[in-house]
């Protein structure tokens, strides 16, 4: 997409690069500081040490490692783009949960300071119908088929599938959602040209074809436990509810289940055999009312709601208010905002497509509910009215 | 026990065998006539049809037909006794709770006037920890297994086990139960002496022997699909919950069920299987919060409760050397490398964990046998041999 050399980069977007590598990830006295000074002078001051007590300590080991120009050059050349705040395709309402937790003091639950990001799809839609599917990486025969069948009819009903791309669970949820032809996101652990786990690499390939892999890791990034703990916060958040399909007494989905809990969004598990190991983190999940039972795709749809617009009842198929709009159409609703006015000729060049055909499309989409023309120029009206609604 | 041949019955006995034959049940107001008028006045007006239009319309078909003394006979001959109010092992509270819930105008929860009990058992003594598993006839291999299971954890922890004595889960419930040489009760839906279902006859005698064989129903009357119904109220109101274990999306057990929630005992569900249909039954009563979920016999025995004295909580738990660190002193434990050892300096990069609290965590680590020291700076003892395995 945007040519991103180093270069070329804007100084908000050097910043970030820079800063998302200052701090490990979550940093909540670096996000407050960022916040706070906006991400130029924020990183202007991390570099030179003039920083409050708290913010210090984060930056205080990796403050003086300046490769932003570096990460920015490796990314592009990786096909990967750093999606920051002060980008429209920032996930911004999603993201807002992590910032009334982290407010609350729900521990490790900042947001993130950028996203790099590698594939097709863009993060801001791609959140709009999000179900996250996570699960045991020891996962039974059992566990991977109920994984890839209720990606596939997620996906396949119009939601996007995110998961974590580990062996198991996580990787028949993401094969599933391939299988239907539909979108799935992979967030990693790890920087995104890491090529963890090997055996996923592949994969990763096609779901950055058909979707994104995204990850607040700087290239080069190795995986490790706590980082995978810490990267479950963005799936949890990035959707608007977590299927945890088979989970051992402990485990790590157990953990994304939680945080998914504590921003308030829906946890579902999925029940199995009772004497199977794999199956104990879910019962136990449902057992204590921490997930409902979801047995079906209809299940979850119902779950989810708010999602689930469309997606009806039990047994129902899912549309959505774009599902008619041909390719081109699609594109012009997608490079608009739903927060500020666009005029055609940004339109687009945001969306590749010529300017004549942009001034016929809109007011198409205008009849249609999915856009609103304002003086300023033209701004999408959410599909359904999600444009207004609170985060997910 | 009671020697009950016709001839040597009381009155009150001799009424209530009467009156059992009388009206079908549930009979709502032959039960508060008998309660208004005690059994003897109520049997003598029945007889002669001087009774309020309720009664009368219960009874108007049957109540010239009295075979109480042969049927008191019948079942002294069958090994069968009647057990009524007036006796001291009459199961009162727990089927106050049918009172209650028919006097709120719950339909079909009219209590019995009497029961029929051929066995070794004492009612009132097997009803104070005693648990229905109940289920689908047409189970599957692992419903039955599942049933059985449950039900000899719990014969074996002390609890009565309750069912129905019906092909499926029902019998490999009573069977698990007399594997663990505990007490199991069949509550039936015809008479005592019918041998219903036929292939379970054998079965019912060995229940005999270590339990109870129970029925409102007289000698000689068949079996029929609205009995099994109302003989369900009786496994609802004399247990302390109800563990359905495999149910189809329409099925007897979880009429059970719904009976059981009505009368406020504990319903509990087995999951199993996404995919069975069997277990669809148990899915909806747990996701439509009807059903707590029960994994185990010590699910059972917590969610029941009052009964599960010495039943024991949740198997053990597995401790992870690490569980007990903060997130910073988790992140320098992921820095350090089980082969090579690293300067603080290198780890507190590699963390992102300030160097003076790196320097202060390490020997920390060191002491929870975590960390090692070495000349050449600092490496990781691994927790139980998971040093090496991927993260989780």
């Amino acid at each position: 997409m945007n040519a991103e050399a180093g270069a070329a980069a804007s100084p908000e977007r050097l910043a970030r690069a820079y800063l998302l590598r200052a701090a490990e990830p979550p940093a909540p006295a670096l996000v407050r500081f960022v916040a706070e000074h906006g991400p130029v002078d924020a990183a202007a001051r991390v570099r030179r040490g003039d920083t409050p007590p708290p913010v210090t300590s984060e930056t205080a080991a990796r403050r003086e490692l300046d490769l932003a120009r570096r990460d920015l050059a490796a990314g592009a050349e990786q096909g990967a783009r750093l999606v920051t705040p002060e980008d429209d395709d920032w996930p911004a309402w999603p993201l807002l949960t992590l910032d009334v937790a982290s407010g609350r003091g729900v521990r490790g639950t900042a947001p993130p300071l950028a996203l790099w990001v590698r594939g097709t799809a863009s993060l801001d839609t791609a959140v709009e119908h999000a179900v996250a599917i996570v699960g045991a990486r020891a996962a039974t025969d059992y566990g991977e088929h109920t994984a890839a069948e209720f990606a596939h009819g997620l996906a396949e009903s119009g939601a996007v599938v995110f998961s974590g791309a580990a062996y198991g669970i996580d990787g028949a949820a993401h094969r599933g959602a391939l299988a239907s032809r539909g979108t799935t996101v992979a967030v990693l652990g790890c920087g995104l040209d890491v090529g963890y786990p090997a055996g996923h690499v592949g994969l990763l390939n096609r779901v950055a074809r058909q979707g994104a892999v995204v990850s607040e890791y700087p290239p080069g990034t190795p995986p490790a436990r706590h980082r995978f703990l810490v990267r479950n916060r963005l799936i949890a958040a990035l959707t608007a509810g977590t299927v945890v399909v088979e989970a051992g007494r402990r485990s790590g989905a157990r953990n994304t289940a939680t945080t998914a809990g504590a921003l308030g969004k829906v946890v579902m598990a999925v029940p199995g055999p009772v004497g199977s190991a794999l199956s104990v983190g879910c019962h136990e999940l449902i057992r204590d009312a921490r997930a409902t039972l979801v047995a079906s795709v209809p299940d979850v749809a119902e779950s989810v709601g708010p999602l689930g617009n469309g997606l009806a009842a039990r047994g129902g198929t899912v549309r959505r208010a774009t599902d008619g709009l041909d390719p081109e159409s699609l594109r012009v609703y997608e490079a608009l905002d739903t927060r500020g006015a666009r005029t055609p000729e940004v339109v687009a060049t945001e969306a590749g497509v010529e300017l004549s055909r942009v001034r016929a499309v809109l007011p198409a989409l205008e009849l249609d509910g999915l856009a609103r023309r304002s003086d300023s120029g033209w701004c999408r009206t959410g599909e359904d009215g999600r444009a207004a609604a609170g985060p997910g």
